[in-house]
């Protein structure tokens, strides 16, 4: 199953940006919620800070080791894919000139319209082999290389997006004026980070904005909603 | 840009099998390397039972709101593309029908043979739209009320993940046996959770219940070694 999300034309960004907003989206908002939910339960913030920077370090490594395994995963799926429908393209040619023409027929294709592509594409092994994945099971070629720079893409953005919320407990006197401020700045970091990733994913910049807001809201209140019943 | 992975044929299981992944992955990682992370900086079983509740809390809601929104969005690029397409085949057909040609011609075949094909879908523009959707963007039509399914199914997942490290942590007497518990019960939950995901996947299972194991282990030893570092 491919795990990463599948690019296509319109889009005019880059998978980099992709996992820029993968890692900065959790950074964001989990680090700073546990944060939130911490100073509810417990007034030590040298605790709220080491409790951070190891959410921070296993939420890096984890979704960064994700990437990394998901990407890889997806390049040998690709490749076995494509070892199969080689063999079938050579072994089984009736039944994939058969799974051509179907290609089409979903689309009120008939039979003798279809006719010309599955003689041309026979004609050229290799490029049928390629006309499979993509049309008949919907793969595109994974870009080598690309796992190493996910993983590290997606850690890195994790940590930034991370050190945020929790910058305000390094300097801050008391953990409820910490607390106050790295509500602002999150809140304030969200929305800029929601707003850019809408302009680059298409969905209105503004309501993009306010749904990445909402989201670190939520998961802060409900950490500290917890965090308070329990140690509170 | 989709941003939830692209399904298709080869893959024999569901979509909910994906997001039980995506949460029970993240689920299963964060919460018992913050745990054990803790457990190396402070012996209050309290306060580690709290902190990954919390992070439990957090990391749930951020990830089952954040598939919400990603599936939300995937849904609008849809149809917003859809839109376009439509607008396009009907505004400027001739563009359109080059652009079918286009497709084809990237994979060895002349402008002749396409061209009944062209002619084909010419007279069935809603074919033709849907056609385009497909081949053009390489977008997949959405299933509608997936988004909140997927919300559930997620943080769910990493819900169930998350208890299972923490689990020793309420009943154990104090923080070193309940961390030497939590490493032998979440070992073996990602040992058997990697299995079955490669099974799922396609990933050699014994390869890819190695994998989550290291990732893991990974994530739990750099927090660990941050917060003895910090906290210790």
């Amino acid at each position: 199953m491919p795990q990463t999300p599948h690019i296509e034309r319109h889009f005019t960004s880059s998978v980099v940006v992709r996992d820029v907003v993968i890692g900065m989206a959790d950074g964001l908002t989990v680090p700073f919620a546990l944060a939130a939910g911490l100073s509810g339960a417990i007034d030590q913030q040298a605790i709220i800070v080491t409790a951070g920077l190891a959410e921070i370090a296993a939420g890096s490594i984890a979704m960064g080791l994700g990437g990394y395994m998901a990407a890889k995963s997806d390049a040998e799926h690709y490749a076995k894919e494509r070892e199969r429908e080689k063999r079938e393209v050579a072994e089984i040619p009736n039944e994939e000139m058969r799974e051509v023409a179907e290609v089409f027929q979903a689309y009120g294709l008939s039979e003798e319209e279809t006719w010309p592509i599955v003689q041309a594409l026979k004609r050229q092994p290799r490029n049928w082999v390629d006309f499979m994945m993509r049309f008949e099971l919907g793969l595109e070629k994974p870009e080598p290389r690309r796992a190493m720079r996910s993983a590290l893409t997606i850690a890195g953005a994790y940590v930034a997006g991370g050190l945020i919320p929790l910058s305000p407990y390094f300097v801050s006197e008391t953990t409820s004026v910490a607390l106050l401020y790295s509500v602002g700045l999150t809140l304030a970091a969200l929305l800029i980070f929601g707003f850019v990733k809408g302009r680059f994913t298409g969905t209105r910049p503004l309501r993009s904005a306010l749904q990445t807001a909402l989201i670190g809201s939520a998961a802060a209140g409900a950490a500290f909603a917890i965090a308070k019943l329990i140690g509170g």
